[in-house]
Formats: C-alpha cells, sequence, structure tokens
C-alpha cells in the first residue's frame, strides 16, 4: 500500500502528531495554511467517507477524535472554535485518499474565511428533493 | 428553545428533508449556493461539537448520517464526490447554533471551490505541535 498517510501512522514519514488513541492519529497539516491545521485519520486504511470499507466505527472514531481535539484547541489553546472539513473524492478537491477529517482552529477575526459558495442561486428545492431524498 | 433547527424538527418551520430516523433529520439548505447542499442535524439540540451536551453517540449519529447521505449522492444522484463540512462556534462561521454537518455533494469541473486558505505560510510546525498535542 503506497499511501502517505499509512506511512505517516507507521512512523515511516515523520509528522507532528498532537494525538493518536487505538483507532485514529491526529498530526498537523504541512500546508502551513491555517495556524493549528490538524489532520485526523484512522489507523485502518480506507479513502474516505464514500469507500464500502469506511464501516460506521470507523465513521464514528474519527469524528469523535476530531471533536476531542476541536475541544482541546478550544479549552486549552486560545481559540474559539473549529471547523471540521471532510472532502470525499477528487471532485470534492480530496488530494490524499486516506480518509482525513481537517480540524482548523478559529479566533475571531483571524482573517480567514471557511466559506466561500455563493448563495441565492435559482434552485427549485421542492424538485431537488424529490430528486435527492433516500425513500 | 428558539432555535429555528428544533423547530424544522418539529414541522414547526416547512423544510424540504430528504432523510430521517430515530437520531437525526437532513434537509436540504435555503442558501441555494451549491445544488444539494444538504444539513444533516442531530434530534437532539445541541451547539455544537464543543458543547459539552454533545455527547459521543450524537457525533457518531451525525457523522454516519452525513456519510450515508454522501454515498446516496454519489451511488444514485450522479455525483463524484462530496465536502462534509462542520463549523463550530461564531468564528467558524457558524450561523445557526444548533450541531450541522453541512453535505455538499460535488460534480468534477462544477465550477465550485471549497477550500480557500493560503498556504505556505512561515509556520514552525515543531513549535506548533508542542504548543497544541494533547499529553
Amino acid at each position: 500500500m503506497d499511501c502517505i498517510f499509512c506511512k505517516i501512522i507507521k512512523g515511516e514519514i515523520p509528522s507532528y502528531c498532537v494525538y493518536q488513541d487505538e483507532h485514529c492519529y491526529a498530526f498537523l497539516d504541512i500546508a502551513k495554511d491555517v495556524y493549528g491545521h490538524t489532520l485526523v485519520i484512522p489507523k485502518k486504511h480506507v479513502e474516505n467517507l464514500l469507500d464500502d470499507d469506511c464501516d460506521e466505527i470507523t465513521v464514528a472514531k474519527v469524528a469523535q477524535t476530531a471533536q476531542k481535539i476541536a475541544k482541546h484547541y478550544v479549552a486549552n489553546c486560545g481559540f474559539d472554535g473549529a471547523d471540521v472539513v471532510c472532502a470525499n473524492g477528487a471532485s470534492a478537491e480530496q488530494s490524499v485518499f486516506h480518509l482525513h477529517f481537517h480540524v482548523i482552529p478559529r479566533k475571531e477575526n483571524d482573517g480567514e474565511q471557511m466559506w466561500h459558495f455563493k448563495g441565492g442561486k435559482d434552485f427549485d428545492l421542492a424538485d431537488i428533493c424529490q430528486k435527492l431524498k433516500i425513500d
């Protein structure tokens, strides 16, 4: 398996680990974009949430660990909030195909902006709902 | 409790529901920004992942339901991927204070861009790791 995140978990590639337990490994993103940008990954290799091998325990553990880290950053490290983001698939801008939840610590007036999607498009939500709903 | 999402769950405010079960309710975001933009919320009112009332079962159920919807959109509705996003706190751009995971279905070349943070800043990751890690 030639997965860079699996190599990080094994210690074959160095990383800045902020937390790990039986199920998950959390380390600093090397993008150096937002201070404290952290990645939470399962020790089990799955591509993303769309992967049939991504069982419900794996999803739960990664989400709970992202919560744990977000709470720690706000409680103990001087942040006010956190964005949690998971990209699934190349079209969703996923770049490494090992499931990862980004935890992006935030402060008031930090000058960052997570949300750029433009609203107010000419969508018929009733029609979209009919097409997308799970029966 | 004057929470707009609690009112949506109770049916006191109409919504475009795509899925619900015992724990979660999923409906279309009214922002009309990205086609199929969906919000997954717990039926239990908690503010966000930082809320001490946000127990691990609630986190697991919301994340698993976001996964279920993302998989459905890709398997059955013509999408290639999905972003899953949870903003926690006003500084993280959370606007409604009832926990919600956005599911944003994506297609190749859909013209949207989730990720805008600028990388390559002058960060000392070893120092940041020392400050943020959970001992």
